[in-house]
């Protein structure tokens, strides 16, 4: 892992944008805030979604065409689930401008060089990225410009990568207020599925064993949330087809971390059930220091 | 459960409050801006708490006896971690006022019946209650007159309670701004045990997990925890003394829910390993339901 200072301000000509959610929408409003952007082409699986995009003012033009958004452009970012990937990129290919850049948003990265680089045409840059910002939100009205600030953002460019076109996306997200690191994909993919993948995998399975109980319980498990429930139920209300193929996609990594999980959860279940107040107390005194190295990295 | 409609205003001449912690120190301060107490004696464990409580001047008198501090008093308010309720009943009973309410702010109902009950003289009223309010931070200087605004607020008076006595401590509530129920406590204890108990346990088991991961991976978490991580930091985070006494005394429910959260995390992770996108969408989209339902009854 490696931080580094940032270069010169940057703008692309001609922006595809593929995928337009959350983040790809929030992008699009930096994109526009800050001049970065000559022309925002915007490609979406649905024409609804398309409309949103062109009433929110983020799309000079669009299209449901992965071949034709890209056309003429300097710079491309792949913002649809990952499972998407693979076929985006093998339709988008023959589209790709020489010298162009091509990064993505994706919360796993491996599979996106395995899915997305031998596609790519020679003579075209590709510098996967996560910018790790988020809310349980979804959709092009999600966006906004400031989901950035102060988040961290990883790229993961493999061996050999242009240090230039590094460069320019790593100027990107400093523009849109974040922290840029680089590290290998494999080592942001063990990262990630502690600190996101499994805290979701976590949240999820909570909020459905409550759902699955009787329903006047159900709703007092609604009104009685504020008990720490809640903070759960955010979580898992985030978009359910981009955790699905997270999780497909970065399935070794989330298997070894939630077996480490599932043996530290058993450890407190048989201290529960024997009563051994001493094994609780103590785990639960060492779990404040993270929370002040959060508190911190003022990521909390 | 029931809901009830508040009865007149109501004011105690002289209230004990026997530990000073977030909800106790909160409740004073209620007190205090609604003049509801003549008289707030305080009763903690150390001296260094008790000059604290002073310093905020949420304490009129200071005492570690709680004997001493009942002396007099028509209102008594437990807010000490569960597991010192037995010895504290026991010491302080013989100086309760024939007529004196006894109430509590515990996360577990069914054994504050069970540890304070059989000490307590005739003539005594006792209303167990828990305010469903809270913070991650702890100790006297952390409480605040707003924290129970919009929250419920759960009576669990045993069958044969004086009513007059459950009308004044929902009085009480009411005016701190919580919305009261009653239910048995056997209800209270599986319901929280979903709502709290257990979202606190597997907070504290996925950051002590990631704590015990390598020293170069830890730092990685920390900076990295914007992707959902740090909600956990902030639940776990919560004072330990007090969470060990939950789960000591709450054990069967809290091992009834935590199995079928284990079975529920097994079949996920089963799914993640056989590469069954079906079954993962349909769980995470089924989770979002609840989410509306918090969001509905203003507890997000």
């Amino acid at each position: 892992m490696a931080e580094h200072s940032p270069p010169a301000t940057l703008r692309f000509e001609r922006v595809a944008l593929i995928g337009i959610g959350l983040i790809n929408s929030s992008l699009a409003r930096v994109l526009r805030a800050e001049g970065l952007a000559g022309h925002i082409a915007v490609c979406a699986r649905t024409h609804a979604t398309l409309d949103k995009a062109r009433a929110l003012g983020i799309a000079d033009s669009t299209t449901i065409d992965p071949r034709q958004v890209v056309d003429g452009c300097d710079l491309v970012v792949l913002g649809t689930p990952l499972g998407a990937y693979g076929a985006i990129a093998e339709a988008m290919a023959p589209g790709l401008k020489p010298g162009a850049i091509v990064t993505d948003v994706g919360s796993v990265k491996a599979c996106v060089i395995e899915d997305v680089g031998p596609h790519l045409p020679e003579g075209v840059h590709f510098v996967p990225g996560h910018p790790v910002a988020g809310t349980e939100h979804s959709g092009p009205e999600a966006g906004f410009a400031e989901l950035f600030r102060e988040r961290y953002c990883i790229l993961t460019p493999p061996p050999g990568t242009d240090p230039a076109a590094v460069a320019r996306i790593e100027a990107l997200w400093r523009i849109a207020g974040m922290r840029v690191a680089t590290m290998s994909a494999r080592d942001h993919d063990h990262v990630l599925a502690v600190t996101s993948h499994l805290p979701h995998l976590i949240a999820y399975t909570i909020v459905g064993t409550a759902t699955d109980l009787a329903e006047h319980m159900k709703l007092q498990v609604i009104q009685y949330s504020a008990g720490g429930f809640r903070d759960f139920t955010r979580i898992a209300a985030s978009d359910p087809v981009m955790w699905r193929d997270i999780f497909l996609k970065n399935r070794d990594a989330v298997l070894e971390i939630l077996g480490r999980f599932s043996e530290d959860l058993a450890a407190l279940q048989r201290a529960i059930r024997w009563g051994e107040g001493e094994i609780l107390e103590d785990r639960f005194t060492r779990t404040r220091e993270i929370r002040r190295g959060v508190l911190a990295a003022k990521q909390a």
